[in-house]
């Protein structure tokens, strides 16, 4: 903690004399977050998200360059040296689209969603845009549809089992089960000249809660909006991966872009998927493959439901405007902590993402307060209220990529959030963080119970696991009994870190409350606005309060800490309990090939098959053969080792000499960089790291030691071999530079 | 196989001449099942059907009594000596039932079921029953409505954990999750006034099938009508437990009757409970609590919903009428295998029973030629056409009671079906049984496959097992994937084996098809027709027929071989395996109630609860105590050497001295009673068999070691002792018996 100039506030005095005996030196004292948290304003926050979701703000609204605007006079007037970056990005928007039913009777369908009276902001929908997917690909297509359930690879499975083709066809999937846009991405690759993607009231309507407004749950006509992008490629502009979207930039051709899908796609509501799914014919859909609908799915593909969908976009190149504000560190000022969240909604996005942003707000509002009262972070503190967020992580990846090499040599730590809920702890990130985060929740409170943040957390876990002992992780489970750290969950991506963790290295944490909400109904619909946040998804916004002081704790006390507390054992943990997931998958899936091939060898499919769902065997795909996984297991043993001996250094490093202390800090201060590999991983390059990645086949949901265990999942046997070698040396260089930080805290021997 | 005269058929005297080399000595051949085969005639069956369930025939109906003296008829013309046996029960029927929602708004609900025009019984209801549970309290109230999801204990510690109590009010349960009858009387035991019970469509309507008459899902008038006498006390009349109800029999009065519920119980169709459920306030439903109505589904419990409900029934004696057809055995006539189904039903009853029964008819038919060509079986063999088995298993229990002592001393089987469906074989019954019922099974063709119906039943759980592996148990799975025999399931209740089994405990077995049909929507409702069964459950009654093949080869086989064929390792594992369940479901408990006190203390419960559904912590209820089970393990362990060691005597037996032959056969004839103790299960006398019974609380399912696992289940611990060793007691009996018949077969050592 360092003084920039001597100001005489009461609370701020206490914080600088009293920091308790127990406060690692150089750490913000408990006083001081005290006084940071005092200045957390629920009002201010309910008056900016007023304020901020009172008309569409989707990137190339004059509303979202207004917030921005105003964002950057307040960072300003709050002492920050701020300013506006701005990009230059492919963000295609419909001219029209068009919906119809054409058989078995022609009805309209599509268009923007109705106005709800409660909820003032959803009339004024003249400058949104109407229901649409970004990145899609333009077209006008009539053809029968195929009902595909959540659109994954399984269900194209289920359909192939059932003899149904979507070639030709336009496929009619529903919200969930993975990632949005791998549905017409996959819809495509089957040969569909359309997708249509609907809100099942399964997933995020009556049957998870009362139906908006009387409850927060998806009204019949709401349309979730969002991008089909093919993200796990690579995310950010499509016309300049891997560089910022600078005027002078190298862009591609739209043509050459490989994230821009090529078919038209469509999201509708459940009351439009019900014209088509009740017509629907074919073999009747059981189990958990239907939706909540109250009819019999079938999954169609004749001609007796055809429809007509067309699109057609404005596809040229639209600015984004990123908001850069920083507060200089004193003693290090080339370390850098850095916060972000996302500013652009898809139509009003007050939960979606101005919920979290006015938290970001909150905490530069103080922060900025602390500054000009005298405090000044060690470390350089930037933060970042992204733009274009929605259609492809456009603001965030971009700034990554132009400022990659800047990054790389200053950033230490990225801490995100994005939309906020109401409810229990969620964290995800790096795992070697997980002791720090679960510091900063011990010392916040939940708004509802009163206790700490993370102790609530463990309680929801043990409450789950009670009720359910396969809904969670038995060591988790465990720890949380005996009162252990809250869990951090792996990163995979859907949000603003995507670029700083996967693509750079840089160490990150996503932080937010949820589980009590009801943000799912309005999930990027009109009626994500701040009717429906204040009466179902954080009333009062406490829990945004709760998230400043939750991130502004672990941003002051990063800025200020001799270094970023880190424990390595955790991080260690967590990678070998993920060798031995993959390890388990490998061998459940060997044998699970095996009785494929004797059940299929055997007619076991064609005897078990019904005449009311007719099927034939599931497709022969070999035998999952055994893949020598020694060289990981070797580094991750050593891993755990190393990990061991330099927590060990690192819990007695005060009493070394200071210049000692220093070097090893800066020899730990970037290691999660060397889980790079610059090739990065098969068929996506830009996704360097070898440890936490979105999965291919989920989109958002991480798939951790992803070059091995995506390589396995999709019989890649050579890529499966070739990861477990490369994967093994990323973690032999994180392992060997915990080595030699915790060498050079010993003696001699 | 013994001869009456000489008759020249040619088949037939094929059949006398040409048994292989491989059969049984005395059993039948192959050739002469050929021939019975030859004699099943399905368009016999599908005219035998039509008949039957042209017009309501439940118990009182003039159409039942008219298909008794049909079938009396019928099989003395086959050549049986057949008789009617009546008795005098008490069988209430509704003289008016009343069902209103009288708030928020005054709605007549209830009454009969609509027509649907494309099945033409469905408009010939002036002679049927009204939508009603039979055995209800009448009453009459006015009350609020509390939504208990299945009604089952663990939806009222739900609501508890909720705060809401159905004191007073009327408690409505959809069907399913465990037996009708269970949810009045729980309802009662926790002082509701009234119930009623509704069709989710989650369970069998438009979640699995198309809606009747596009499919055979239940329409939304559609009501499932049924017994609500609490059958895991005692089935049959509730006024004579234990005796038959014969003229003279002692009766209790009506109040005296401990079966017959107290409080007025409707069965209504979801049509009528969506106008309920969609009024409901109080707490949200979640998960699988709620079910497959389009909408939010609430607790209820407030005054916004009250509804008036009102019964009155005539409770006048009726008489039921069993048909009971005798060939007379001729080297064992004082042998009997038993073999019936029922014949009443709730409306025209064609599934359910008749498909069945016309089954049954075919066999006789098939035997009655048999004889009269000159074949008698070695022992007797009694068919029997019991009536009122819908209203409390009546005519088969009334029956069993009144010829309990000539039953126990020369009934060595019996064999059950009741209705009929098409697909897989499904087969449960006492395990010495299961090889024997896999030999019959191997020798009868699937009609759609054309493979053993043995071998399709394999298939259907190896392609249920690789599609999710929790649904099938490892050791079924391995046995079908090795080959092994289809596995029989224990038996609880729900037919007419019930007193046979575990009143009297002779060997029973429940033989049918089903997994294909769409037979749950019609289910005990105006829509179980011809009409329906012929589109949408056994099209042509092709598993009808082989139905009549499969369990006539296991009456042939039964009747002629030397003994009942029987492998009592088969037994031994079934028993083990049940041992070894109870000893995982105590240990489960036990960390189960650790964990809970251990949350309780720590107030995990409150810290997790939602504000969207604030609920309290799970009650107290101690922890688990650790029960010495050695008595019981002890006595499985001897069980499965004197097992072992008997199939090894008994696998050569045919070279014994004849005389030696007859003393094992004997001694073994009857052993399954002794699993029956005088002094029955605990609350429940009537129920004696301690290895198989219905479960108090599943009502149908079975429990097995009922007396131990029950206690266990129940946290009756000095039970659970108790019966220990009262079920060691009981096996070690069982035991030492096979240990008398193996040495019986051996040399002097």
């Amino acid at each position: 903690m360092t003084i920039r100039s001597a100001v005489s506030l009461a609370a701020l005095a206490l914080a600088l004399v009293s920091a308790p005996a127990a406060a690692q030196p150089g750490a913000p004292s408990q006083a001081m977050e005290k006084t940071f948290d005092s200045m957390i304003s629920t009002a201010d926050q309910l008056g900016w998200l007023e304020t901020m979701s009172s008309a569409p703000n989707h990137v190339g609204a004059p509303h979202n360059k207004a917030n921005a605007d105003m964002e950057l006079a307040l960072f300003r007037q709050w002492g920050w040296d701020a300013h506006i970056e701005r990009f230059d990005v492919l963000y295609p928007t419909p001219i029209w689209t068009t919906l119809e039913l054409v058989t078995p009777e022609r009805v309209t369908l599509g268009g923007q969603e109705p106005a709800i009276p409660q909820d003032p902001s959803s009339s004024r929908t003249a400058d949104a845009l109407p229901p649409y997917v970004a990145y899609q690909g333009d077209g006008d297509v009539t053809a029968p549809v195929v009902y595909a359930n959540y659109g994954m690879p399984d269900d194209y499975d289920a359909l192939e089992q059932r003899g149904i083709s979507v070639k030709g066809k336009i496929v009619l999937a529903r919200y969930g089960g993975g990632w949005r846009g791998l549905k017409p991405k996959l819809a495509e690759e089957h040969g569909a000249i359309g997708c249509l993607i609907y809100s099942d009231p399964a997933d995020d309507s009556y049957a998870e809660a009362d139906v908006y407004p009387r409850g927060g749950g998806r009204p019949e006509g709401g349309v979730q909006r969002g991008s089909v992008a093919d993200m796990p490629t690579y995310p950010g502009d499509p016309l300049t991966p891997g560089v910022g979207a600078t005027p002078g930039a190298k862009r591609l051709t739209r043509a050459q872009a490989v994230t821009i899908l090529k078919i038209p796609t469509l999201p509708i509501s459940y009351r439009d998927a019900t014209r088509i799914i009740s017509a629907l014919q074919g073999p009747l859909v059981t189990g958990r493959q239907r939706g909540g609908l109250p009819m019999a799915y079938h999954w169609g593909g004749t001609d007796t439901v055809r429809v007509h969908l067309a699109v057609k976009s404005d596809w040229s190149l639209k600015p984004i405007y990123n908001v850069i504000a920083t507060l200089r560190g004193s003693t290090r000022p080339d370390e850098w902590i850095v916060r972000g969240n996302h500013r652009d909604g898809w139509v009003f996005g007050a939960s979606d993402p101005l919920t979290g942003q006015v938290a970001l707000m909150s905490e530069a509002k103080a922060l900025g307060a602390l500054y000009r009262q005298g405090w000044q972070p060690a470390r350089t503190i930037v933060y970042a209220s992204w733009d274009g967020e929605e259609p492809g992580l456009l603001g965030s990846t971009e700034w990554a990529e132009a400022h990659a090499d800047e990054l790389k040599r200053k950033a230490l730590i990225y801490i995100n959030t994005d939309g906020n809920g109401r409810g229990f702890l969620g964290a995800s990130g790096s795992h070697e963080l997980q002791h720090f985060v679960n510091q900063a929740a011990n010392d916040v409170l939940d708004p509802k119970t009163k206790v700490p943040t993370a102790r609530r957390g463990r309680a929801a876990i043990l409450a789950a696991g009670y009720a359910d002992k396969d809904s969670v992780r038995e060591d988790e489970f465990e720890a949380a009994k005996a009162g252990g750290d809250f869990p951090l969950s792996a990163l995979g991506s859907g949000s603003d870190y995507t670029a700083f963790l996967q693509h750079l290295g840089i160490a990150s944490l996503h932080l937010g409350f949820g589980g009590e909400d009801e943000s799912n109904g309005s999930y990027h619909s009109i009626y994500d606005s701040f009717y429906h946040v204040t009466h179902f998804d954080d009333p009062g916004l406490q829990y945004g309060a709760a998230l400043s002081k939750l991130v502004g704790r672990v941003v002051l006390r990063a800025a200020d800490a001799p270094r970023v507390p880190a424990r390595y054992g955790d991080f260690a943990n967590a990678v070998s309990r993920y060798m031995a997931d993959i390890k388990k998958l490998a061998a459940d899936q060997r044998e699970k090939d095996r009785t494929l091939a004797d059940l299929r060898r055997e007619g076991d499919f064609a005897l078990a098959a019904s005449p009311r769902d007719p099927i034939v065997a599931p497709r022969d795909q070999g035998i999952t053969p055994l893949i020598d996984m020694l060289p990981l297991e070797n580094a991750v043993d050593h891993l755990k080792r190393a990990a061991s001996a330099a927590d060990a250094v690192l819990s007695r490093e005060e009493n070394l000499p200071a210049a000692t202390q220093a070097r090893i800090n800066a020899s730990l201060a970037r290691i999660d960089q060397l889980l790079i590999d610059p090739a990065g991983l098969p068929g996506r390059p830009w996704f360097k790291n070898l440890v936490y990645a979105p999965g291919t086949l989920t989109g958002y949901g991480a798939k951790t030691l992803p070059g091995v265990r995506e390589a396995i999942e999709q019989r890649r046997w050579d890529d499966a071999r070739a990861y477990v070698v490369k994967t093994a040396k990323v973690i032999e260089d994180y392992a060997n530079r915990l080595d030699q930080a915790a060498a050079m805290g010993r003696p001699p021997a």
